[in-house]
């Protein structure tokens, strides 16, 4: 992505293996993530340019001298942050702050929207997959690596527990994997804000109780009718916007939660008041996935979730940037990638 | 109050029971508090003028005929909100949130820095104190109707406990009753954020451990150096100014959490971005302190926590606004008002 718009197929130098602790994997899939569309949107105009995407299964090609668990040959899945899996965080199960962790796609990382990508911090960061490379679970096994432990993390934030009343803000990928991960917590009613008809159709099958297509005030107003006039336990906030935020607030019940995994867009939060009378705790972040995969695992190898279903759209390397531009005018839910 | 710095004593037409559920107390301890200070500033002028005050101790004098629990002639405690007990909320011990609740010293319901107040939802509200009008432990129970509990909310919700790391931003009576809500929830190490020698001093009596009197990026240097360069588990934020949120937010942990009891001067909450990608909670609000009066009653009656200590001056009603004026100059730290 050479800036706003711009995105371009090119051969670029092989990912080799530069640390003793990497590893490079040969990309098998990978997605464009709903927030690869921010730098898609704004990214400034660059002649270097940034090799995005931060998802990806792929079969391990390389290890540098120190890797010890990672092994050529593997499958695995690669979680969009990498971490040493050692550190104080890292054992907290906050991979994402990680001391030695970092990002892919980023300036610093290259990432896995490309044939092979170089994986620093192999072994705490890759997750071995004992399944074959064309198995039929690879789309859901796939969002292990970030939209399925986003939805969850944006779920335990929220403090989604059985009987809760639950309402997800975005019907994007991450919106619609919180559904999954509310209901597979548990929720009593899970209530999806979106309007887009086949995502609010998919957010059924996922578990959604209830939709509301209305925005702003009217949204506040009908979620508040929907529980008894005051708002829901727990908010999974999944877009990142000023808007959404705001909204997220209003809709949660005194002593709710919102758990944010939508990457925000402004310098300062909304409603700062009402979340204090109210007592609404706001929390989330970038989700530490690699903590997510053993619990999610079971659950998408015995197909009792399939998340898999938000892939929508797929296409091979030179499809990507027809690929951005499908999700950026929300032609497409999730693009997969297939090498 | 009839606007900002201008505070009277008048006779006022006599507190009567107004509902079934009323009771009037004849108020024998109130204070001033330090969000009494925010109307102190800032207060509109008007002709009507506010009965202030929302912290008491007095002798119920007469009760509505729906009242069943309360009794005249009862010792009791008035929290800073009323609230019937029954509810949802107040099930869940959200007090705060009552849907019949409501908070004294407000233009709807006239406050205690008066010789008689009425209580609206008595029986839910007072809680009755078995000790003598005269005891020496009334400054220290008086507390418990806001202070206390307010510094313990906090301390809840930035999530103290056993061996964690605490920060305790602002040095008025609440962040003093946060260093004692923070030692008794057994943190190893608790930091005040503060400069004013008196107040330092009585917070290290409270069991604060460290202090740092900078401010601002020094403040937040100061604490990451004393912490290993990570921050903090917990903060309790009580002041409500932008610039102490930013600084609670700043000096957190990553994955720690930011008890919020200072009343928000502002419409938004600074730094949404390092919250976010640190997954730092923020959570808190007005404190349902009638929840917690049987929890830290035992503790103030046998005497292992003397929050009262941070009564530094005692006035009449007629030293009232003088009173106002010397906490707003900041040289007392909280005022208590004896009938």
């Amino acid at each position: 992505m050479y800036g706003a718009g711009d995105v371009r197929i090119e051969n670029v130098p092989d990912a080799i293996v530069k640390e003793p602790t990497d590893a490079v994997i040969r990309v098998t899939r990978a997605c464009i993530c709903g927030s690869d569309l921010w730098p898609y949107k704004t990214l400034e105009p660059s002649d270097t340019g940034r090799v995005m995407g931060h998802e990806a299964i792929g079969v391990v090609d390389s290890v540098g001298t120190d890797v010890r668990t990672v092994k050529v040959g593997d499958l695995v899945v690669m979680p969009f942050a990498f971490s040493d899996g050692t550190c104080a965080f890292c054992h907290e199960g906050l991979h994402t702050s990680c001391v030695h962790g970092g990002f892919f796609g980023t300036a610093e990382v290259a990432g896995a929207q490309a044939e092979a990508v170089r994986v620093p911090q192999a072994d705490g960061t890759l997750f071995t997959l004992a399944v074959r490379e064309d198995d039929a679970l690879l789309p859901s096994l796939l969002t292990l690596s970030d939209v399925l432990g986003t939805g969850h993390h944006a779920a335990v934030a929220a403090r989604v527990g059985p009987g809760k009343t639950v309402a997800v803000v975005g019907d994007g990928a991450v919106g619609l994997c919180g559904v999954i991960a509310a209901k597979r917590l548990g929720a009593e009613r899970i209530v999806i804000l979106g309007r887009h008809p086949g995502r609010i159709a998919l957010a059924r099958e996922f578990g959604a109780t209830d939709v509301v297509g209305e925005r702003g005030d009217e949204a506040v107003e009908r979620v508040r009718e929907l529980t008894d006039g005051f708002g829901v336990d727990s908010v999974l906030e999944c877009v990142g916007l000023e808007q959404s935020e705001l909204t997220a607030i209003e809709i949660a019940r005194p002593g709710g939660a919102v758990g944010r995994v939508g990457v925000p867009q402004d310098e300062t939060m909304p409603a700062s008041r009402p979340a204090f009378y109210n007592n609404i705790s706001v929390s989330g972040g970038p989700a530490p996935v690699r903590a997510y995969i053993e619990e999610l695992l079971p659950d998408v190898l015995e197909g009792r979730i399939e998340p898999g279903r938000v892939f929508d759209r797929v296409v091979d390397l030179d499809g990507v940037p027809d690929g951005y531009r499908a999700m950026n005018e929300r032609e497409a839910i999730k693009v997969m990638v297939e090498s």
